[in-house]
């Protein structure tokens, strides 16, 4: 960091939303309410929504309004506050789409440093025909088809995933050396953000018991992750392994001996993070030309619109957004 | 359980010594000595291993010999007291073996009730002659090659993995029906005996992400694992699934909701098992006509013969092989 760019005024933080049928509203009001007084250090909030959903949520908890809305604009049928709460609807999911889509824009154009997206239904989204299986893939479409890798983070473990919603059997061939090497880069590209004193300290688990016990178990770590490795180290990265899977995790613990671990597959960086419990767990996706953060949890139909939705996990995603986006990408 | 059971003596608890080049001994000596003056409760330890070896360790650490010792037989060449310390040795690797046989032999014929096996060198028995990859498979071999599964266990979470040491895709092939099925039933059969106020409460993780997503993403939780589910239950066992891997574990964790988690491949449960990074970890074999457990370590080569290994993962797996065996076999 140097001195022109501290004196920069840093860009505010676009929030989106999300669907209106569940708790998003909710918890965007909680958070910003939570989180005011910090505008002078920086952390100004946009909510990308609508007003009418919002404003009924602040009055129903009692909270004042997010100052700064964004209104989403062209929507011709079904005025958001009108929907039905707790279901899916095709006008919750085109509201939802539609949150995300303004808020990415003012991040792909500058006006906003970073994005924190409320959680949205799959489903309603696909019934409003917006055909993604969720805010990744739309993501990276919307920032031209850049290859993207989701982190999942507590407050003493980060994993990145090389890949994340197919089967084992996918999975496993997904594991290539390329793959390998461009969650390596993007991990250390991305973690560079944050300031830590040393260049990140990325730990690789196998894919296989004991990280292949030589070949014994799987040849995955010896013909593929030990090269794509040695490339991510020839290229001057800190990174180690491969590490046996059912140690790797144990060791990061803390964030003790390294900053993050790259995981082969879903579950084995996610049995980890989530083991605890923890409710301040975050999803950030790693590769855009800006960082986004979200809640690990879901729209929670169930408790939507009773005033009852825990802000925790959306709080610390705004604050891990923060965190990646005060210093300008490399 | 009931009357004339409980008058019945409790026949003793055999140990076997482990590979005399490694903390074995050192740990045997450890742990009678913590456990001595539980006799009274049917806490009777009979060691399986060298005098020689067993005194040494005693005089060294300055604790009382382990008053019953059975001295493991035929050995021809290398005293074992006389064996390198810290390295692999074709001499220690055969008076391991030997006391592994010798121990197993009295839990087969009813001299004892259970097995506690200290750490082996795979290495060391194999230069030896005897071609086992581990004790599992050779005390399977001992018992009749029947079925047996591999359970992780600490004080927060119980796990039994349908598959063990083979590559990540070989256990893929490994989750059929017929093994999961197995496997369920076995670890139902083996909890009952530890006494729990209800039929062990078994969770079933899936192999998928998410468990499939309904066939999204893999079908192997709808081709395979919920039928061997439904036959399960079928049968009176008390098992639900299968439920996403990555929230199975946060949901068993302090043996709340469930008592015991099946998984569907080594990491899958190994990774949670051992993610608190608890050094009272201990390794069950479920389905030999009798409970073998042992401390989820090793030989620790690195610091065998210096004093201050510790015994709490061979202490607390006697505690557990006492727990699992005093009740009759259903």
């Amino acid at each position: 960091m140097n001195g022109i760019e501290m004196l920069q005024p840093l860009a505010p933080i676009a929030v989106s939303m999300g669907d209106p049928a569940g708790i998003g509203p909710e918890i965007v009001v909680k958070a910003v309410a939570a989180l005011a007084g910090n505008e002078h250090a920086g952390l100004d909030l946009v909510v990308h929504g609508d007003p009418a959903c919002l404003g009924r949520e602040a009055a129903r908890l009692g909270l004042p309004m997010p100052p700064r809305v964004e209104p989403i604009a062209d929507l011709v049928t079904n005025p958001p506050g009108a929907l039905p709460i707790g279901m899916d609807s095709a006008g919750s999911g085109d509201v939802a789409f539609r949150c995300i889509v303004a808020a990415t824009r003012t991040c792909l154009d500058g006006r906003a440093r970073a994005l924190v997206t409320a959680p949205i239904s799959k489903a309603a989204m696909q019934a409003a025909g917006h055909q993604y299986p969720g805010h990744t893939e739309l993501l990276a479409e919307l920032a031209g088809d850049v290859p993207v890798r989701m982190m999942l983070a507590n407050h003493e473990l980060r994993t990145v995933l090389v890949s994340i919603h197919v089967s084992l059997r996918d999975a496993l061939a997904a594991v290539t050396f390329g793959n390998v090497l461009d969650t390596i880069r993007i991990t250390d590209t991305s973690l560079r953000r944050i300031g830590l004193p040393h260049a990140p300290r990325i730990a690789v688990a196998g894919l296989n018991p004991h990280a292949g016990e030589g070949g014994l178990f799987g040849r995955e770590e010896i013909d593929v992750i030990a090269p794509a490795i040695a490339a991510a180290r020839a290229q001057g990265i800190d990174v180690r392994g491969p590490i046996a899977p059912d140690t790797v995790f144990m060791r990061a613990r803390g964030l003790a001996e390294f900053d993050v671990v790259v995981a082969m597959y879903h579950d084995q960086g996610l049995i980890p993070v989530k083991y605890l419990g923890l409710d301040q767990g975050v999803n950030t996706t790693l590769g855009l030309p800006f960082i986004r953060t979200s809640p690990d949890h879901g729209t929670a139909y169930d408790i939507a619109g009773r005033g009852i939705a825990d802000p925790s996990s959306l709080i610390e995603a705004i604050r891990q957004a923060d965190l990646f986006s005060r210093r300008p990408v490399r």
